[in-house]
């Protein structure tokens, strides 16, 4: 690609985006509210300051809340560029262009949405990989160019990340279950942790520690975010807010001694969940594979764990997931490594002949 | 210890005390109401099939829904031994055993709940080390002799358990928030993804996968485990779904483009989560640790985690804590390592100096 391709907001994702297209050899020019935001960006590499005259694609990286007027404003500005925005909702942001655009801006303009971030914000948190084997959603709507579509896939593909295309109604019910009700699911959990003992907190396990993991996010973000997919998350909260009340009454009735066949409704909950959460796909977006889980356990000290990892290189064997545990009072680690089920017997005796304290 | 320890229940939970007290030097009998499964424990090293005439202590460990019961059958059947039971939930239990032992039996009574398992299930998942750096909840009650508290706290010490006290109300309200709700939490999101379109379960990320691990845990057992802490859960799932219902509602109201003060709603909800997720120990029961996390991006092939592991331990750094993301559709992993925030700088360097593609 020879074109220059404009980024608007010098965050950690225009930042990163900025780059991303530079190491892939695009000319990339940056600008930002703040000054500082976007001298700190091309300071780090991802491009220059400029108000380009023609650039050919323009990317809007602002907060969600103002993404669609600054869309707008880059469209009357650059009357022949392509525009995306990364905004992570994108029904609400077509919505209000559609009712402010006209209708030959409205063709140039695309929405994506890159699947990565980071706990940390800013420029200076921002990487040129950031969106290396990340979903990247295009989402090209009625009246937008088929070549415009097509443009912003490029950009995303030339970042690392892998493309897929879909409506931005179908985009916002998606991530409605996939990530909004998540982090409300873990936020929640979370919260109620808030007032409890601290003996009580300090029974906590690797359970809770993976549900909410992702409660330690950013509120303001989020509060945006949420906004921003208000119509349908509202309604997958009210969904499983029925559920919980199910499973709530249910246990009502049981501590009533009045729980005719309400320990089918528990049952049914812990069922359902089990059949969802086996259609999570595996990584690389292949289907889920039935990996083999083998325990080891390690000492906790300075190099121990790459001592393993490395006696597991040895045999030859690639390790599709890993898991570390750690319990309470004790200085031992628990690492349960997920591998192909054929890999197993070899690992395990390898291993064990190593010294290593090995489970299937 | 010369003593002897009867354990009643060749489950998963049972083998591993009797293979832990085995290896502990303690004499270990066992009984099951299937002969095949004592059989297959004590093949297992678990100790020997046996009625014994004298234990000095029982272990119980049965269904939670039939533990009472076989509780009290070895208080009548022995009339010196200490009995604990394993379940876990405790007041339930408790309260069974009050309205029909005696107050002689009831002195040599003492739940415990070690709060350790696994995935799978009977004497073949066994571990001798199962407990090992786990936490086990003595749950001591008013007429529970100290001697017997403290016979059944030796007994979870040596199998290398982290002992912790406390009574069986505390404990079921303590597991209400920290085990049974995100149980729960987990499986009612993973629910929802029974019924999604393949296109949307595919853009399912790091976030969604931590939060609906635990979705894949047996039907049957945490229909037992709920249904015993029945009272308390009710109570907590109904603040729970209180919380939830008052995020849908301020959904709505800002759908409704009536949302005064609703954005507030969404933030505290967010805010409440982080502070929550913050009070989590960090291993060990340690106070939390605000470790530093790192990024290195690692080649999927056999061997490459090895080496970056063994990088690590070279510059002499511990790992706190780590997690592997994949991306959909690239080859390539991303590791994010925790570490004590003093040896970031030293680690950032040595890793780079090794080729890696290192970022804080």
């Amino acid at each position: 690609m020879s074109s220059t391709v404009h980024v608007v907001g010098a965050g950690l994702i225009g930042t990163s985006i900025g780059l991303a297209l530079t190491q892939a050899g695009t000319r990339v020019t940056l600008s930002d509210p703040s000054p500082t935001a976007a001298a700190l960006a091309a300071d780090l590499g991802a491009g220059t300051v400029d108000d380009p005259a023609r650039p050919d694609v323009v990317v809007v990286a602002a907060p969600p809340d103002v993404t669609s007027g600054v869309v707008l404003s880059a469209l009357q500005r650059w009357p022949n560029a392509i525009v995306t925005d990364v905004a992570s909702v994108k029904s609400v942001v077509l919505a209000q262009l559609t009712s402010r655009a006209t209708g030959a801006q409205l063709r140039r303009y695309v929405g994506s949405h890159p699947m990565a971030g980071r706990e940390r914000s800013g420029a200076v948190a921002a990487q040129a990989d950031l969106f290396k084997g990340r979903t990247w959603v295009i989402c090209a709507h009625q009246t937008s160019d088929v070549g415009a579509a097509q443009r912003i896939g490029d950009l995303a593909a030339s970042t690392g990340a892998a493309v897929v295309s879909m409506g931005a109604a179908e985009h916002d019910r998606a991530v409605a279950y996939v990530s909004h009700l998540p982090q409300i699911a873990a936020s929640l959990v979370a919260a109620r942790l808030r007032d409890l003992p601290e003996e009580a907190v300090a029974l906590s396990g690797q359970g809770i520690r993976d549900v909410t993991r992702i409660a330690a996010s950013d509120p303001l973000l989020w509060t945006q975010i949420l906004s921003g997919n208000a119509d349908t998350l509202a309604r997958v909260l009210q969904e499983v807010a029925a559920d919980l009340s199910a499973v709530a009454g249910a246990l009502a009735s049981i501590a009533a001694q009045d729980g005719n066949g309400a320990r089918g409704v528990l049952a049914r909950a812990i069922s359902d969940g089990q059949l969802g959460h086996a259609r999570i796909p595996g990584k690389h977006g292949a289907a889920p594979t039935a990996y083999a889980t083998i325990v080891v356990l390690v000492p906790d000290t300075p190099g121990a764990l790459g001592r393993l990892f490395q006696d597991v290189g040895d045999a030859g064997v690639n390790l599709e997931d890993l898991q570390l545990e750690h319990g309470v009072g004790a200085p031992l680690g628990i690492a349960e490594l997920s591998v192909l089920p054929s890999a197993v017997d070899r690992l395990i005796s390898q291993l064990a002949a190593k010294g290593w304290k090995v489970h299937e």
